[in-house]
């Protein structure tokens, strides 16, 4: 059996944290002794390819389905994510082994006992610092570079209220082994991730989308990072047609989209689907032409996923 | 909300890692600067009690309803399980703070991220000692002898298939701080929790007994560990019986007895419920008597739960 493959793998819709955690836990696990291939479920997006590019990395393989390409199977772990609707389709033909993730775990069961860690900080790639501390492996330069990225990429430079002392801590110390000033390095990547000018409105509503379900329903929450929000608010009815076309194609509840305000640390959250009651008691407030503005709200694992799937139930 | 309590709690039907992994990790939260309280589902078995009474430890107070115990509320950490079935009645009223443990993952599920600790090892102790470790915290001894105890019951003394090389050099460590010999304290320990002699038939077909759904299907499993079978095998007939009451009260589809002889490393497995199809699925072996003899079976995670609930599908 030690030809079986090991392979590590992000969410779809892949983040900078979900493509560099399954890059930095795939050398780790080689580092430790278990050579692992890192992969991701789709294209990375402007800001994820500017880290790889930054610090000299390959664009990993995407993978989009594992029974068509490991039919022979092999050793799965999942970074940045449990709920099955997250993970790459035909994912039962693998041996499940682990889990490394810091958002609620959903309906993730395995047959036997695997390893899980998770933890409520900003980032995967923070737990992942701390794996490497704890067992003593030095973390190469350049893979430093990419966990800071995704750490940066996660908590908007430490602004957003998911980041935790943790968070800062590691990041500091990954800044230190990778020679990158965070401050500089970080408002580049995340300028180069925020520029929307050449998407469609379909690509906008569809960033970083992820499903999730709740009471027998399933919903889907993209995110779109902007420096400023001017030119994309001019046409807020053409992107909540666009998210309506999201929604019927794939039969989803509702169809949300945040659009967050890295600067001023605020999301107007627009919304397609009969949820208006819902989106009304999320957040307490009155709805305008599907759309309401959330002031100093950046996550949506904190901020917009539990008071929406709580007002669900 | 500084004046909220956090508690730490093990399964139903508690055996000695469940009982000092609850302990262990709450003194571990106090030391890390959070107070915690370690309490129990249900009485602990005579085996626990010696591991309690040589290290001078209390019983815990003995919880087997949250809403009922904690009507305010509090914070709740699980030690050594995680399937909602084995948790401690009326949890939901609590605010789920995380899950140390060693066991398949199996319907938990939380609203936002919380810390999840999880390795395929013998015990939940190992884990735990390893976070003591990694926080660069000191053991207290009579704590380390806990530990040590669990590791060795779950272990069954390093006999156990579950046992890995980190719960043996964890247990080393252990054995070292408390100042206790493994070989005989482990079997003096051994010995105490395998006396039976007092058991009425309805008390051994539920030692340290669990529920398991699959398939819309809930069965129960316990294990009692002897060192000779003669006894408890001449009244198999009756033991069926009693398994059958316990079924019929509970109205599970099945009901399972292992009964493990440590010393000979085998276990033969009792039943009632119309299961001997699964029964011989699981094992490949022929059913006789509503019963099956495995040789070179001790552990009920790892050789019991995962054939048997395979053969539910």
């Amino acid at each position: 059996m030690s030809d079986v493959k090991t392979y590590v793998a992000g969410h779809k819709s892949p983040d900078t944290d979900s493509i560099c955690s399954a890059i930095s836990f795939a050398n780790f696990l080689t580092q430790m002794g278990t050579p692992a291939t890192p992969v991701c479920a789709g294209e990375a997006n402007k800001e994820t390819k500017y880290a790889l590019s930054h610090f000299g990395f390959e664009h990993p393989r995407i993978v989009t389905n594992w029974e068509a390409f490991a039919p022979n199977g092999g050793n799965l772990y999942l970074t940045d994510h449990n709920e099955s609707k997250q993970i790459i389709d035909g994912y039962k033909s693998m041996n499940m082994c682990g889990v490394i993730d810091h958002h609620r775990i959903g309906d993730f069961e395995t047959d036997g006992p695997v390893f899980i860690r998770m933890e409520p900080v900003g980032c995967t790639n923070t737990i992942l610092t701390k794996l490497y501390v704890e067992n003593n492996q030095d973390i190469p330069k350049n893979i430093a570079g990419l966990m800071l990225s995704a750490i940066i990429s996660d908590t908007v430079l430490f602004r957003s209220p998911t980041c935790t002392e943790t968070d800062k801590k590691m990041a500091h110390k990954l800044a230190e082994i990778a020679g990158v000033d965070i401050e500089a390095y970080g408002l580049d990547m995340l300028k180069a991730g925020a520029d929307i000018s050449d998407l469609t409105n379909d690509d906008i509503v569809r960033t970083d989308m992820k499903e999730f379900s709740e009471a027998g329903k399933t919903i889907s929450i993209g995110q779109i990072s902007v420096m400023d929000t001017t030119d994309v608010l001019a046409k807020q009815d053409e992107l909540v047609t666009a998210l309506e076309s999201l929604r019927n194609a794939n039969n989803y509840d509702a169809s949300y989209i945040m659009i967050t305000n890295i600067l001023d640390e605020s999301t107007t959250l627009l919304f397609s689907g009969d949820v208006d009651a819902v989106v009304k008691n999320a957040f307490g407030k009155d709805i305008k032409d599907n759309s309401v503005f959330l002031p100093n709200t950046m996550s949506r694992k904190k901020q917009i996923v539990p008071p929406i799937l709580g007002a669900m139930k």
